[in-house]
């Protein structure tokens, strides 16, 4: 098996953070997410304060329009606030990962976009139907149920949002990925040995 | 394993059929495509002429269109053309497939959609990098190379137009499947296997 990085997409609520970290946890990788490169971003000076005004930026649909126009209208680097700092000091840790060979999990982050050039990865998006969805936000994230159907369509759609930010691309499309897996008919530990069966079966390329 | 029945949508080019006959083949299964069933068709009655000219129809999204207005107009059954009758025909064939216990593998003809009911049945997707399909297109299915791009694209146009004009669905959204695999990165006989990795792990429900 020679992916040295595994990215896991999710639909909220679909388990998706669980199969990544028992993944990372049987293969003895180590695990990334939003939370951990946002105190690796904390470390390395950015403020947490704006870094959760900036992910809020990317994903309000409204406001991304508004700033691609902007970015289309040709303002550089320079004009770059710390939104695009931010996440771009994201994308680079995350390469470097993928440059100095480390084994890891990645969750979420555009992480499959962001490494697509490296040939070994393997990219997965995990997705679950609507009602089991509902049950692990209320049973498992502690999410009130009147406030359940609400929260799966804004998160969902800010990743969307978020995605398409960065990448241009639409989030979901079973082309970005390797493998989906609708995890509302497997215990998440038989979607990890499907993964692992994926990533010992699958061809690899010489790099 | 309790799946009776396994459905294979996928994109021309992708060796889907072939897992879908190799699945089979392993399972001890029989197999059904749409040689099969229209071959079924003609022995029930049906035109082979007719049938041919229908599909075209349903794959024509020009006509789709029209015809969906109508169908919005409120024309009922009697005034459907030989072209309805034929299709409702075979999906009812493949309904009593489903209702009468029969194992069997499915490639195409909106199979995952007819027995979207049925808790138990398996649903699949296959698709592939566009080179690759491009390839097996040109050296396994005796493709002429200069026309090898145009035919990727029209084929898969007219299935996302028969599926849309008899389901109301998007062909190929992950959402209609349990699983889809990008077969570009593996053996057929190893999808095969995850196929059937699946199917021995995942839920089943009381029907």
């Amino acid at each position: 098996m020679r992916s040295n990085i595994i990215t896991i997409s999710r639909e909220f609520g679909s388990g998706g953070r669980l199969v990544g970290r028992q993944l990372a946890e049987k293969l003895g990788y180590k695990y990334y997410d939003k939370n951990l490169l946002d105190e690796i971003s904390v470390e390395n000076g950015f403020s947490r304060e704006l870094m959760e005004e900036d992910e809020k930026r990317a994903k309000n649909s409204f406001l991304y329009s508004l700033t691609n126009a902007f970015g289309a209208a040709g303002y550089g680097p320079d004009t770059l606030s710390i939104n695009e700092r931010f996440f771009i000091a994201q994308f680079e840790y995350i390469t470097r990962l993928a440059e100095s060979g480390e084994k890891c999990v990645i969750v979420g982050r555009c992480a499959d976009y962001v490494l697509r050039e490296f040939k070994n990865n393997t990219d997965i998006f995990i997705y679950a139907p609507y009602e089991d969805r509902i049950k692990r936000a209320v049973d498992d994230y502690g999410v009130d149920p009147k406030d359940a159907e609400n929260m799966l369509e804004e998160v969902d759609k800010a990743r969307e949002n978020y995605y398409k930010y960065h990448t241009g691309r639409k989030w979901g499309t079973h082309t970005n990925y390797h493998m989906s897996i609708n995890s509302g008919y497997m215990q998440i530990d038989d979607i990890v040995d499907m993964i692992i069966e994926f990533l010992d079966k699958r061809v690899y390329f010489d790099e």
